[in-house]
């Protein structure tokens, strides 16, 4: 398999397709290819692999399969490997989990804009839009009842390390560079997700990256 | 189980949830709710049926387990009756209807806010903005490349009824009711999609439906 990713630093759908591909235990081998630069404009016109999405990454290629959707990357992972990698067993959980998956998918778009994904950035915001502060209060009160009544067998939002997660893991990013005051509840699930060997791996990635995107330095606030 | 709809003739993700449950072949009863009336905003605020979405729909209750997504609800179905009736059994197949499925959930915002769901609409648009048009043209090649690389057993995008066709359905009703010219390959998947049996019940239930939704019959152009 060969998954095609953006800069680690800003790419948010990138980090969730490569969390997939980890968590499906396969191996796989990973392009990073620079968004919005140059070489990501000649690439778009000209590379095979970039065709599926029109460019967008993640892109997930396995033999003459290609998902180009961070979503239908985690499904068609699922599919190979067995759901029970990804998704809770108990029914509710797993309705659940789904649910919070596909809001995260479509949903959020405040937070998405005014705090984009940049594992570097240490940024205090100034203030909030109010349809940022209600895209947080709702991904906290989801995240909330998740561990509550789902989160009894380990640290994250499920339990144990799964599709949730990887969904979510941009999230506990944006909140920790731009300092977003959360409750002692979500400090610990986040501390949980970054510490993760394989956020750990991605930050460390993100870090000695050299590309610098400056829409996403000084976002719109 | 139980499916909380809206108004037939508008909600497009609504009529995604409820195909997804013909679909199933499960029993399962009906509710809808009038979007944007006072009763939807009552009942928003008192409804414990539309809790987990805040009052979104659709929303398939199923005992405790609730599926507050259109694309949740379609692999919760899938899970509980097995993934063939839902998805292509082939590998290839497979990883496209899932990418086509989450792309349509993300994206075609364009296409979405100009040419709103509205069944028993036939209006002809003096002119489509460009954004418009790409969503268009997308759609339009990923309709042919599934049809023509997958489409062999049957009229639908993967051939049989799926839930890429659960997905497009919304689709097929604007470029119909909006009169966008379409190739005829596309033509006549539409008409395999509007003729559907599940489809004619839900057009016939629009079409006596009698609330209007103003900002629906006069979208922002
Ligand atoms: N819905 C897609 C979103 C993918 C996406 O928008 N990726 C961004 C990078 S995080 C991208 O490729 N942007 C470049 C472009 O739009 O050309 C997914 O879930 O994978
Ligand atoms: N991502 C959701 C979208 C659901 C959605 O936006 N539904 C609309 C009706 S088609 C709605 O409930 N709007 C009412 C509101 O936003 O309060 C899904 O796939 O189910």
């Amino acid at each position: 398999m060969k998954l095609i990713i953006g800069n680690k630093n800003y790419s948010s759908w990138s980090l969730r397709g490569w969390l997939a591909c980890k968590q499906s235990g396969l191996h796989f081998d990973e392009i990073t290819v620079p968004l919005f630069g140059e070489e990501w404009e000649s690439l778009k016109r000209s590379s095979d692999d970039l065709a599926p999405s029109q460019g967008k990454v993640p892109i997930l290629w396995d033999g003459d399969a290609v998902a180009w959707d961070s979503l239908a990357i985690v499904d068609y992972l699922a599919d190979k490997v067995g759901r029970d990698r990804f998704w809770p067993k108990e029914d509710a959980a797993r309705a659940m989990a789904r649910s919070m998956v596909a809001e995260m998918h479509s949903s959020y778009l405040s937070l998405r804009r005014h705090c984009p994904m940049n594992i570097r950035a240490r940024v205090q915001l100034p203030g909030l839009e109010d349809e940022t502060r209600t895209d947080i209060v709702r991904i906290l009160t989801l995240w909330a009842e998740a561990r509550a009544r789902f989160g009894k067998g380990g640290p994250f939002l499920f339990g144990t390390f799964g599709a949730a997660d990887v969904f979510y893991a941009p999230i506990v990013s944006r909140f920790l560079t731009y300092g977003i005051g959360v409750p002692g509840f979500a400090q610990a699930y986040m501390q949980a997700v970054w510490e993760h060997e394989w956020m750990q791996a991605w930050i460390a990635a993100a870090e000695t990256e050299e590309w610098v995107i400056e829409q996403f330095e000084h976002p719109v606030t």
